[in-house]
């Protein structure tokens, strides 16, 4: 077995987008403290790329573990990480050989809604994510089984109408499909915005500029608790991802690996729950 | 002369800030049309693993350039990389023998303090950072003295109580220290929250708490246009850091020096503008 360098390599699409942000807040702390260094590479998402940046890991031995964020990795790769001894963490992906930490994201979902439900609320609105990419894909259907789940759970009926899909989840998309909903007259008087805060703020100021009033008139709860959430007017009420423990326990999960705490023969799978944030918007 | 790998290394002490998230944003779009490739590895700061990294990076020539991200570089390490021919582009800082770009962080002040005074403002606070470390100590400085500069080119007086410092750029001490303006009674009629947009917001919210109105009874300046700076009420008049375009250029002139249009010989020096940006605050 070759010397340990107590480098761990990380790599994803591109570390320029938010999710990675807060999964690097999660990695770095553990830097302080020593011995293990990480290096990140940005792989761009274009398999060629991919690819070569995880063989010149595995062939230059730049690590001892390897991180994987929000990138599958096909399984003849995945079995020469594993005979040359490298074990591979994947955040929020999985595969055959490795381990997984990810998020409950039907869970998410589904507090919020059953939050929602137990206030008294009888119409609730879905402004959710588009189907675009794969991973996209598996968030926003999680988050919609979620929702759909605490609904039927609670003997209401699911109501198509009531769910809208944003590309881009911004402040305007989440505006735009609250003017939809009220021009529709879908009598909604909750509205959960899976798509994240953004979308959260932009219904709100529709309701706003139309005299309606949060949460009296219509409550609306967020999901993501980006920064300035909590100063909203109202707060706003939301569903906030764990992500920078998605980071901290890959990286715990890759030492244990490394030195041997956790075996090559396990598969780990760590499921980290959502935490429902309750302010002044429902 | 080795063989061009086309990888370039991106150094800084951590990733995980906001600083550097958007120069990777302004890194990162660079990728997809190939043929470079980055790498990046967070030295933490720590002098040891810093110095440990920069020399794996030049020994085991794993690239053609360098981007240091607001970390400066001893002479003979600098001098190590020169003689190796792997150019070294320093963003927010500089070491003889490399390049730099970097943010005019005066001008940037100068503009905001310069708009508040032609509105016809007499009375104008700042409430900036704290004098910590070296970088924070710099960008301090530098915004300190653009405030101080536009007061007194426009035959004013400085007044060393209008302004305050924070020390960890929060909504909270935005709040708290527009409290103690206000209960010194020193009557200012704007305020240039130099230490960003969220203390800035959290000026806005005493200044609500006690009815006082922005921007009819005091006006309102942040600096970094965050996210949602432009959804507050009212909209926030800001100074945005050209920080993606750090990230860009420095990104190209690496590029520039690995292909030889620019020539080991020359040291680049590239200063960018901030741009003021004018809502409804101020």
């Amino acid at each position: 077995m070759a010397d340990k360098m107590n480098t761990i390599a990380v790599v994803s699409k591109l570390f320029s987008n938010f999710f990675v942000h807060e999964v690097l807040q999660g990695i770095e702390p553990h830097l302080f403290k020593g011995p293990y260094e990480v290096n990140y590479y940005p792989t761009t998402g274009r398999i060629d790329i991919e690819k070569d940046m995880l063989k010149t890991i595995l062939y230059e031995r730049r690590a001892d573990a390897l991180i994987s964020i929000s990138t599958p990795m096909d399984e003849d790769l995945m079995q020469a990480y594993k005979n040359s001894g490298i074990p591979v963490v994947f955040i929020e992906e999985s595969c055959e050989g490795g381990h997984t930490v990810k998020v409950d994201n039907v869970k998410g979902s589904f507090i919020a809604t059953e939050y929602l439900i137990k206030k008294g609320h009888k119409k609730i609105g879905v402004i959710a994510g588009e189907f675009l990419d794969k991973r996209t894909n598996s968030m926003v259907i999680e988050r919609l089984i979620g929702y759909r789940k605490a609904i039927e759970d609670y003997g209401r009926n699911f109501n198509e109408k009531w769910v809208k899909h944003v590309a881009y989840y911004t402040f305007e998309e989440g505006k735009e499909k609250m003017k939809e909903f009220l021009n529709e007259n879908a009598g909604l008087d909750a509205v959960f915005c899976a798509a994240g805060d953004l979308c959260a703020m932009g219904a709100m100021e529709e309701l706003r500029e139309r005299n309606i009033k949060v949460p009296e008139d219509v409550s609306i709860v967020g999901y993501d608790d980006i920064l300035t959430a909590q100063y909203n007017k109202p707060s706003l009420t939301t569903v906030k991802q764990p992500i920078e423990q998605l980071g901290s326990e890959a990286f715990e999960l890759a030492v244990k690996c490394i030195t041997g705490e956790v075996s090559k023969d396990e598969s780990k799978l760590i499921i980290l729950d959502p935490k429902f944030i309750q302010r002044n918007s429902a």
